[in-house]
């Protein structure tokens, strides 16, 4: 359920009242908070609260919550960062993963989680994606956003734009595009997968031009993808590389930087996009918005995000190879 | 018409089959190569052709053609990079320049030239913007792209990425965003812009977590021209202020880098973009597509972008206060 303070249990509740056909939900957090988010906006969602996760009990009229215990009142304060929090909020992810190594779930979907929060609480991961990696054991693991007709995996994440050109390497970029690949077949149906691989550039550098990146460090890249079998392309110039994913004309983009992938997504999926971890041996994904404490506990949220979420772990569980 | 080689005189002539009405034309080219692209496409366009700017002869019956003869053969060699060629272009430029300033034209569209024959042909220019700004007597000019419902003013244009940081200055910025706001009142008919400033890095720096330009250069541009009187907000994230731009929410983006403006607005308006040159002392717009040597002479090029170009260039003219 993300972060107390935030908008988590509630896009939650909003995107569980309908819920898919042919998945069973778990829900993971404190049941006090969670109870008095429901009451607060007013929608009533039939759980079966477990202390244990071996007592989950997977039916059609009701939704499992293991209920952690962690945070005493139901006086949740909406909108403010505290410790305690960002605590459980890890606390809550750690028993998720506890859920999928027991094989009591097949996929994790994260609500979101106050990333400086956690720090300041003393974690030493940059965020709960790092953390859910480490735990599985996942030494290459990347970050695919999925919004209207794209899919773009990101060659670096938070990182200052001045840094991108030196933070890209050959090798993480022939990573991700294989990593794409397999995500591709494995959960999305697709067989041979056309993946389009992002200049740095304008213009793909203009044939060194107009910056070296694309030769000393993209096409490697790409060359060795292509080596394993990969059907990619690039690097291509951005403009043309998104106008193609966004006709359907390719599967997916493998983008350098975050601006440049996310800026066209979230223009044309603002409220539906999804995140998706690359590279664990499990289903994970996220809504792509934060804890949005600016509007948290006002019963405004858009679940339209996390509904998409759920909706992708379980159809990429059910079209799992 | 632009060079010769590229696809200029196709999409000249298919977009001047249907003129808008309230505007008169005259093209500046080689006749003898426009009246055989005019034969190859099968596109005949009635023409009054002229030897002198002055004998120009506005009426709705035909288009009016400058002949400026400088190239012999009419037997073009499409997709071949020719320096006369593009001395050539550069010249029907000069007699669009001296057109305007004889009173003869409101407005100039350019069709595509070839940058890297220009600079081959022995011209300091780095492209037929750079000319005309400079013969315009313009110091201060930018480049806006328009497409779908976006507005977008770059801060830099064709360099390396990672020369982006080091490239934006809060003076440029501030400038731009003044061009912007001068542009949107006196053409197209907005009282009141908003126009929006984008970061350069992810989230817009996170507060200085993720890079300080925001804070160092692009907040201080912001909040020179907010002193000026201009409804301008940012810096924002890039992700959010291309969806409200997308929205409607604000009439114009300053974006900070080419790829940043650029992919969002090809996505959504591949081959409908229109470039235009803010700060000139008349309007000059462009199709966004370059010379497109590959498909030359082949009759298939899309004259969208050009259209868009010319009937942008006459609503300003007639919006003009």
């Amino acid at each position: 359920m993300g972060d107390p303070a935030g908008i988590g249990a509630e896009v939650t509740l909003k995107s569980l009242l309908r819920r898919p056909a042919g998945a069973d939900f778990l829900i993971i957090g404190d049941h006090t908070i969670f109870r008095a988010s429901s009451r607060r906006f007013g929608i009533s969602l039939p759980l079966h609260v477990i202390k244990d996760i071996r007592c989950v009990d997977f039916n059609k009229r009701s939704v499992n919550f293991l209920d952690c215990s962690l945070l005493k009142s139901n006086d949740i304060r909406y909108g403010r960062m505290d410790l305690r929090y960002a605590k459980a909020s890890m606390a809550y992810i750690r028993k998720a993963l506890l859920a999928v190594s027991l094989g009591k779930a097949d996929a994790i979907v994260t609500a979101p989680v106050n990333k400086a929060a956690i720090r300041k609480a003393g974690f030493k991961w940059m965020g709960h994606t790092e953390m859910i990696a480490k735990s599985d054991g996942c030494a290459r693991y990347a970050m695919m956003l999925i919004g209207g007709p794209l899919r773009v995996a990101l060659a670096t994440t938070h990182i200052p734009l001045r840094a991108v050109h030196r933070s890209i390497s050959a090798g993480r970029i022939k990573d991700i595009i294989i990593l794409t690949d397999e995500a591709l077949r494995r959960y999305f149906g697709i067989r041979r997968p056309r993946i389009g691989v992002a200049s740095i550039n304008p213009h793909a550098g203009e044939g060194g031009f107009v910056g070296d990146e694309e030769r000393k460090i993209i096409l490697p890249a790409v060359k060795a993808a292509l080596k394993k079998g990969v059907n990619v392309t690039g690097p291509s110039s951005s403009e043309a590389l998104f106008y193609a994913a966004y006709r359907g004309d390719i599967d997916a983009v493998v983008s350098m930087y975050h601006d440049q992938g996310l800026t066209p997504l979230k223009m044309i999926s603002q409220r539906e996009g999804v995140n998706l971890t690359l590279g664990l041996s499990f289903v994970r994904t996220s809504p792509s918005h934060g804890t949005a404490y600016d509007i948290a506990g006002k019963g405004i949220a858009d679940e339209g995000s996390m509904r998409n979420a759920v909706m992708l772990a379980a159809d990429m569980v059910k079209r799992r190879r």
